[in-house]
């Protein structure tokens, strides 16, 4: 029998990269995005059409107001987005929301009986977030353990993060070769309706960093 | 400055207990409860009223579409809640509940600065759940203590599971001796809408041993 995975996909750069790596590897791919209260909501629609263009098994979207929480210029409007690359932990970080995805994704994982989750996080660019730190995804790999009916019976689940100690630069070229359309993903904080990116906060900042660094032409749609 | 502490209150025994015990050892308490697609909402508003009885500083809802995931007897419509004690992991289990549950107060508490979460897991009583069991919350913390915001800083969360070890008798003894009212609660599968218990669920008969060992009256308002 084929084995499933759970892919959290943002409808980004990195996550469309992890599916096209997760599919390649052979596994039944079941994507899971969330509805977190978050700006904007091109990155949730760029998401659903890319798990649709790569005929995954199903795509869920879960609801969840973080903004309930706030702490974020990613979900609280009072906060507002940088347009400056920040020294340390940005604004933009959510409080816990990695934590937080991936027990969504665990608690999937356990009704699907998939032993296998996938994140995009990245140690390299990862902009000062603590939560994609490998001793962070370790740490969390043996909790779930712990944590759900399926570890008791036996069976063990598997974080896999393989983006994690790849550049920018890195992710686009294995993306590329595995023939990923990244015109298809979001990653601009502010990207208007459209998916058209604002080119000047932090993400679009980095996504930029990394074609040129790849010498692959970007094909991210600019609002300008 | 007074210690703050996240205390999650679903309005059943177990958690107005915890929330007791909590404001007599001096915090400051900011109580959490989920709107999960449970089957009633008479816990929810029983939280509230707690809540509110108590003079917390906040009390906050999120709502969380769990039904999305499936795979529990709480959340689906379509599993039956079970009238006898099961062996094992019962169908009332909810795939990473507590995972879930801890992640958003983790990410509640950073935004609040407050590094205490009181939760009312019991590994005696347990009902088989996995993510009650005291390897389990300490491999929670842990990662928890990885990964966040505050914890990069240098600050320390802690779980606190004054429950865990205690019988249902010895924890509704401990609530009446800090002046606890049960009849506030709510700790049945299958309650009405007036928050009345049906007497025959996991959960009720749970209860009423307690009770019975306690030796103290047993206040719950039963439907029948």
């Amino acid at each position: 029998m084929q084995k499933k995975a759970v892919i959290l996909l943002s409808g980004g750069l990195d996550s469309i990269t992890v599916l096209a790596m997760a599919q390649a590897q052979g596994y039944a791919c079941y994507t899971l995005s969330f509805d977190y209260g978050q700006r904007h909501n091109a990155e949730l629609h760029a998401a659903a059409k890319i798990a649709a263009d790569y005929g995954v098994v199903e795509h869920k979207i879960i609801r969840l107001d973080l903004g309930t929480i706030g702490g974020s210029a990613l979900t609280d409007s009072d906060i507002a987005v940088p347009q400056t690359l920040e020294i340390g932990i940005p604004v933009t970080y959510v409080p816990a929301r990695n934590t937080v995805f991936l027990s969504l994704a665990l608690g999937w994982a356990e009704v699907l009986h998939a032993q296998n989750i996938f994140i995009g996080v990245n140690a390299v660019d990862y902009s000062g977030y603590p939560d994609c730190r490998p001793e962070f995804i370790a740490a969390f790999e043996t909790m779930a353990n712990l944590a759900t009916k399926v570890s008791v019976e036996g069976a063990a689940f598997k974080i896999h993060t393989p983006l994690i100690n790849l550049s920018k630069a890195q992710i686009i070229e294995q993306g590329t070769a595995l023939g990923v359309d990244y015109r298809r993903t979001v990653s601009c904080y502010s990207a208007n309706d459209d998916g058209e990116a604002c080119g000047s906060c932090d993400a679009c900042r980095l996504r930029q960093t990394g074609f040129l660094e790849a010498k692959i032409p970007d094909v991210t749609r600019y609002a300008i």
